[in-house]
């Protein structure tokens, strides 16, 4: 095991190398061990849950099955260096931060070791926060393979997206040759994560676009309830459990190639909402546009919203229905995404909307299946998707002597 | 008292006017009567303390001494209609909206009684959350005197700010006839007030600008450590305390003229961070401007954070010397700004920064007197000033027939 796993949520102020700093803090206030599974219909996490650090190591990367964090901070990417080896040491650097960061620590041993006239290793804003259940979950998007001689790795599944109906795409919003999606309950932790991440990538990297977003809309825990979107509704109350190994199985994990085995594919869209139309529409509307009530998120007809849908019962172009996987041939994916609000567009209206993230197996058979059939969808009057981007999530970082893309990059993987 | 004195923190979701709504989603989660200020150094508070519900009510507004809550969402508004009546219909309306939602409630009284082809009365987001001590400040700007016959009323210590050292203004996030500055624990909770308030006044009032803030930089609470700024800093460990009446009637608290009494002002200022540029700085370069160690946040020379600092041990432009009280005859205000990161710049940096809010008992003898002396303030190289308002907070609304500005718009005032 690692040093990730030694301490029960250990707070940073106890870990930061400054000199005199841990000590001027004051002893540690440990979280204590505390369950990462929440049970019950209560949307807000305790404090100790909150607290907690989740293992960076695995199988799969963390931030996939994990049950959804509060907040995200996402960073899309392009790479600036054209030295493979520099890059490579790149992602070591990135895998070591993430591995401390994502425990609770500062990055860098000692970080900087006494020596005032360096910069510091570490940013220093997270000093004194838990670890909050940050997970960081790195991607590789379709233009990274066209760099570093990678042409012959690209994945089949890891499609470019094609034009939707309706899309409206800004590229500025768009793209990038890697992503990183930092979540965790306390957001000052994930924009902490990603800016250190952006500062030990300079000069190989520069962030192309990137996006917070306050709100989860998603769950992934049994039995917990649906986080509400912008719109007031719940949506995907279907959505995969973090627990259900048969179905994340079937229609997340990737099954290859050889080097994405155990990874998975993310497909990230910006949809505006516009919500000043959308609260001049009278409720029946809005419950006809999704296909549930809106005061419990039940389907037409039904009582509870985990409720089978009948999707009959709702009219032909209610979102439910066409998103159910009844209508498209059982495309399934694993939703993700959160509510975010960055002010106002100029013209009075707030910019806000869904951060719409999803992994899935196969991005032929997922999301572009479910969207291509949701042309006729209700919802799109109210909505319209501005970003887009697509990453090839490679597996987990096995242990303390792996590193993020070993299996993509390293000759003797 | 009046019924948001009732319940201890109630969930929304016991609250909700829909039709089944409240049955469907089972009993209330109440939290529990919990106490409001926090002792201790821990920064990150309970869930208990994060669910409960601050009184709307009182001499003065909610949101200026309570304890500074975790999240932000601030909107600026222009008035659009030239109807004094409605105006002042909109604040009573927008008053009664506020009572609820600062409650824990939903915006209407049984919601829409049923009425499915009409517009739901609030929009629906923050159904199954907790209060999260939400709290909305109003604020009038100098621009609000302009209309409806209230020059007269203007008070002397609301002038426009002057151009400063360095000011580089963005006239899209500056300025604004009203301001509602809403805190929570939530930023759901706080986005949601904002927008169901945009909805109320649609027609009479538009959203000019608004500014999410994800970190509090500022603690109001004694004794809790001061939450670090995205440089990493520890900053105006001083504040004045939300107990401390005597600093408060002194420093924060107008006195006139009669319909301000009980009032504040409030300075915003969007502080944009050149957060590369500061991260590639020595560790002893950023201690030399701000005038503390980073890890303790000590002023030079000194072991803790709130230890008097000794002005003369610092460099002549550390920022720590400049801002101090003694180096500008005393001024004080009381701070409650929040960190922000509203994506990327288009060229690859982060737009992040602080959302520097203060409020004072006279704007010129507050933050014009420090702000002016700032002008040689080491810090000035990192940062730079981009957005600015200054707004008139009225006194607090004293009880449920009461209302948000009556005492500048009632002939009975």
């Amino acid at each position: 095991m690692t040093d990730t796993d030694k301490a029960p949520a250990p707070s940073r102020r106890a870990l930061i190398g400054w000199g005199g700093a841990g000590l001027a803090l004051g002893a540690a206030a440990a979280g204590g061990a505390v369950a990462l599974t929440r049970e019950g219909d209560d949307l807000q996490p305790t404090a100790a849950e909150a607290g907690a650090a989740v293992d960076f190591h695995g199988t799969h990367q963390a931030g996939i099955a994990t049950p959804v964090q509060d907040r995200l901070h996402f960073a899309a990417f392009d790479v600036t260096t054209e030295d493979r080896a520099e890059f490579v040491q790149m992602l070591k650097d990135w895998t070591a931060a993430a591995r401390r960061m994502t425990a609770g620590k500062a990055v860098g041993e000692g970080a900087y070791g006494g020596l005032a006239e360096a910069p510091p290793d570490d940013t220093g804003e997270a000093l004194g926060l838990k670890p909050s259940r940050l997970t960081l979950t790195l991607g590789f998007g379709p233009s990274l393979f066209e760099k570093f001689d990678l042409a012959g790795q690209r994945p089949e599944a890891l499609v470019d997206l094609p034009q939707f109906a309706g899309d409206n795409l800004d590229k500025n919003r768009s793209g990038g040759d890697l992503c990183v999606q930092a979540c965790a309950d306390d957001p000052q932790v994930a924009v902490h994560a990603i800016r250190n991440l952006a500062r030990i990538g300079f000069g190989k990297v520069v962030i192309k676009w990137s996006q917070l977003g306050f709100g989860k809309t998603s769950s992934t825990t049994p039995d917990a309830q649906t986080p509400r979107n912008l719109m007031g509704f719940k949506d995907g109350t279907r959505n995969i459990a973090g627990t259900e190994t048969d179905r994340l199985q079937k229609f997340v994990w990737a099954e290859g190639p050889g080097w994405m085995k155990g990874g998975s594919y993310l497909v990230a869209r910006r949809i505006r909402m516009h919500i000043e139309t959308w609260d001049r529409t009278s409720l029946q509307e809005q419950e006809d546009v999704f296909g549930r009530d809106k005061g419990e998120g039940a389907p037409v007809g039904k009582a509870k919203e985990r409720d089978k849908p009948f999707l009959p019962a709702m009219k032909p172009d209610a979102h439910v229905r066409l998103a159910h996987p009844d209508s498209n041939g059982g495309a399934t994916i694993l939703r993700r995404g959160y509510s975010f609000t960055d002010g106002t567009d100029g013209l009075g209206r707030l910019d806000a909307g869904l951060f719409f993230l999803a992994y899935m197996k196969d991005v032929r058979e997922g999301f572009i299946r479910i969207q291509r059939h949701l042309a006729t969808d209700a919802l799109n009057e109210y909505i319209q998707h501005v970003g887009s981007a697509v990453f090839a999530v490679p597996p987990g970082v096995r242990d303390k002597d792996d590193w993020w893309g070993r299996t993509l990059f390293s000759k003797e993987a």
